[in-house]
């Protein structure tokens, strides 16, 4: 639909949009309203250069559009009944919990392997724990490919599918060649579009999940969703999208909580929508009430950092984790708002 | 700085506080005020796992840091009388003119080369043009490599140095190849630590400049910064940081122009700021009061999508892009505001 | 706390910004940390012209406050105990619900005569009927002095107290005459300190109680605690706090949910906090999902748009009011949350 | 525009939907797409109670409205050419500076006297003082009656027109009664929807002008022209805007700075833009900057604050006030980048 500044075109400025559309095999409709007139295009119009061509015109306000710019992730594909399963859980008919550290320690990997028993015991389906790390302080520990081992082992040891984060495309192969089941794209490579293609291709043919966390900034859903449409356009349809809060930030926690976020995701798709508690809030003590809300909001699971000795974990685990007793507890009441609201 | 929930901390918070710093060799100091108590920590703290656990605590609301997370980058450190040169220019005492297409057009290579020699004309002293974009939309035109050979044939036309943006390693690796002069980083890599990384170790030893744009989430300003000291680190210093606008957008605009931000930067670091006002505003009539907004602001250059066929561009070219007279009013332009601010 | 823009001040900076703090019956403590200095103001710091006058120096950073600039709202203030009774609910130990139409159609008086008996049933303990309605366009339904007269006869009929929005002192003057127990101060006038003296004095020594909407601009929390102040400095401390969604929107809602500031406010506030799901959403359908995660979050009550037939309703009644047999499952749901999230 | 969830509407949710625009006096217009359909709503579509009803219906997805909420204020109304002329200045063809104190001081008013003397030398045309203040901390000062005394010395004294902020209806009229020439409405009074009625009611037949603050909050463009239409409504067209900064703010500022969304204003409305920088950067040092960067996007004006010894202000005017040297300089560049940019 495209909006005039004024109350609607001159014949000359008809003329001068109808041949731009023309060029891109579509027509124009020009609706006549009572004060203003608009003018819809008839025809594909997803051309961004089609579109670009039109807003730049200096008589045109904007072009507001009304298709989505993903089509395999829409909630009306065929995909839109693809069952994803990880560690006996059929996502969406059941509640999905991830659990485990932040960043591994290499230098005490006895750590992670008790977190990793630990947070079994308290019910998560997959182990999370963080080989290299993203960090704003270049100077800071960015992780280890040491680690990768001791992940390993602690999937070994508990059984549990483990999800580390990936970051460039070599990360990525040394994940794929250890069997890492869940790969997972980070806030601030959330729009990057090389790496999600590398992984898309690297995961076809396998049964490999990916969870894509939102990117920090609030930008349009549709930019979100598109993210994942750029893996699953390779073949494999097992996407998760992870809200984890958004900038500028409520005052008080590490970033804005947008669980919130869920019910308009799945207007727009079929993908599972589960949230990380503890990046939206930043600190263990307000964890669960966030993960509780996320529940109440349709999530369909939870990202949680645990530690059995937060004091002693490292990067932000000191301060986001949460002791496998919490981890318990917040997993009982998620289970029962989970009952609550999938009844009728 | 550590701030208590309470009015002060207890013998036993203390206690617990004092024992966290020492085992990462700082000190605690109390500060004693009329209502409340603060305290210090004295020693490096820059350790984000002690300040982490100290966080973690749930008696402490917060701790204000001091330190910025970047050391090369600082306004203070030797490289602040760090000159870059490009295009006939020393920037910081001359206004820079970065200036070009968003992306090339590989089955219609006369725009590119034409609009070369027009931006020169015009005032430009480094040609831009888009080899690959990083597109929301997976379907959209992406870039092609044959767009490399139009970049270097108008650059040897013109004898201007050349801008491109990278996505990946492999995107780098063929820039720098080319001999590319400035490599770009887009606003959704702008926090990809592992591409920063390679760029960094790909053009130590180099003369090539990154201009390094700002991620469009209102992070802070010392996250900026330091992806900056990412790159540095490997020993080229010659990087510039682009302000390009942030989300949410002020409506009507592509995001909220921040250009506002350079005074900011200037008093943090020593690198340059070049203002990209067409996506700040993502149209071509606001582009030019956005440009002279941003010079008088403080900023060292403007980087600017022009055409000499905007109609005629791809993606978002058609919108944005200035003609090259427009371009060579909003050069004269920007000198006279440049000559009016920097005088005394 | 005094940052300087550089590692310390200079002596004769120091000198300076002792000078001010002195004229204010302050002391400065310099702190000597490794790489940088900071200055504690010891004494009370709460003076903004001494704070202004140091932030103002071309040589400081900021000031970091430690000092909140409310008293009687504070959590340890000696009010912290105050129990606010309403409709027969002890607030924050019960949960608290108010429901009832936006606004009230004065031609249409039964409407809301039935809404009034239809949200009693349902479970609520509150009447909420808007008279008079602020309003974005001039030129749309402001409300009308008449529909006082229909909320007290609902009142009458279900001996349920009423809530109304008061906009300007003649309205309060209105509203307290006619006995109103809850005023509610709107989001527009949140920050309207004349109001809200105003609403302090025409309050004092009476039971009525206030509801405070947030600001809808991401604003300080202590600001938001600060209006509480405003009002209950004149003597009445019945003032509930009410988050209702914030700027920029979470696109597709109507604003950007915050319900998730609660725990935030109960660190520093002992007064309640009451959610507004319907302007935080604002559209129906989502309205059970934000309730239950604001009681996730801790919340203390609901105020909650609800019309016997929304599509009867005028101004925001048809977009956001739930039906009251969708209130009713939304009070039982609440309620559930409540009890398991309460317990230990 | 109405924008169904699905690709279009059943015939039954089209029944329901022409039998509710119908109710209004509006009819359906259908837009077959491609791959989806959209509907026109012909005629009077600025019902909020039709639109409600609409978008409240479960298969919308949402409204696009088309229509500006604004008659008078429109940038095509019969008010267009209406010219505010106040301190010899013919608004929008020359540059108006309005400066002064934000808060009069009664315990010193030879400062507020040699301030007005100053800054009238330095070329303001309007003399700015702040007789009563809003206030984040209840116990700051909150101004004085009395300094409305001082305010009018000074005017006698200058010639200078006076500013004045008021925020309650007897503000409003101490201020009429004084004579005050131009009214300022503040941010958080800016969608205080009773009080503008009341000042458009009090200046009708009156010469008096208002200076309409932002609203801090980033709400939508017509949502600020909307409340000048508010006061315009009542016959008096002398309004104002004052963009002066938004929230969340650019760290390391008061507020984000908002001189950009001059343009936007100006497509919209004919009214005068005069952006405020003072309480957009909230320190004296960028002051500059902002007002330059405002004049070239167009502004028609500044509001800065000056006093002769900043040091010696109360409330802000430590922070944010300029000299009058300073403020000298200002105005001469402002009017360098006007007669540059207002050049063809």
């Amino acid at each position: 639909m495209i909006i005039p500044k004024g109350p609607r075109l001159t014949p000359e400025q008809l003329h001068e949009v109808t041949s731009i559309v023309e060029e891109f095999g579509c027509r124009i409709q020009t609706i006549n309203g009572t004060t203003r007139s608009v003018y819809a295009i008839l025809g594909d119009e997803r051309s961004e250069t089609m579109r670009g061509r039109i807003e730049g015109l200096p008589y045109i306000d904007r072009i507001d559009s009304i298709q989505s710019p993903f089509k395999l992730m829409d909630v009306r594909s065929d995909l839109a009944s693809h069952e994803i399963r990880i560690g006996g859980v059929a996502v969406r008919r059941q509640l999905l919990v991830i659990a485990g550290q932040c960043t591994i320690d290499p230098k005490n990997p006895n750590y992670f392997i008790e977190t990793a028993h630990a947070v079994k015991e308290a019910g998560a389906h997959v182990l999370r724990g963080g080989v290299w790390k993203p960090r704003t302080n270049p100077y800071s520990f960015q992780g280890d490919n040491r680690s990768m081992e001791i992940l390993l082992e602690a999937s070994r040891q508990t059984g549990l599918p483990v999800n580390t984060e990936v970051m460039d495309e070599e990360h990525l192969r040394l994940a794929v060649e250890a069997g890492v089941h869940m790969i997972q794209v980070g806030t601030r490579n959330a729009l990057n579009y090389s790496l999600l293609r590398q992984i898309g291709a690297a995961i076809a043919g396998r049964s490999t999940i990916v969870l894509l966390k939102r990117s920090r900034h609030m930008g349009p859903i549709d930019e979100f969703i598109s993210a994942a449409e750029y893996i699953v356009n390779f073949g494999n349809p097992n996407v998760m999208l992870c809200p984890r809060g958004t900038m500028p930030t409520l005052e008080g926690y590490r970033s804005h909580p947008d669980e919130s976020i869920t019910p308009l995701l799945k207007e727009r798709t079929w993908a599972p929508v589960i949230v990380d508690p503890s990046h939206s809030v930043g600190k263990a003590t307000y964890v669960e009430a966030c993960s509780l809300a996320a529940i109440a909001y349709g999530a369909d699971g939870l990202c949680i950092e645990a530690h059995v000795n937060p004091a002693k974990g490292i990067g932000d685990d000191p301060k986001q984790s949460v002791t496998p007793d919490t981890l318990r507890r917040i997993v009982e009441r998620a289970r029962a708002v989970w009952a609550l609201t999938r009844s009728t």
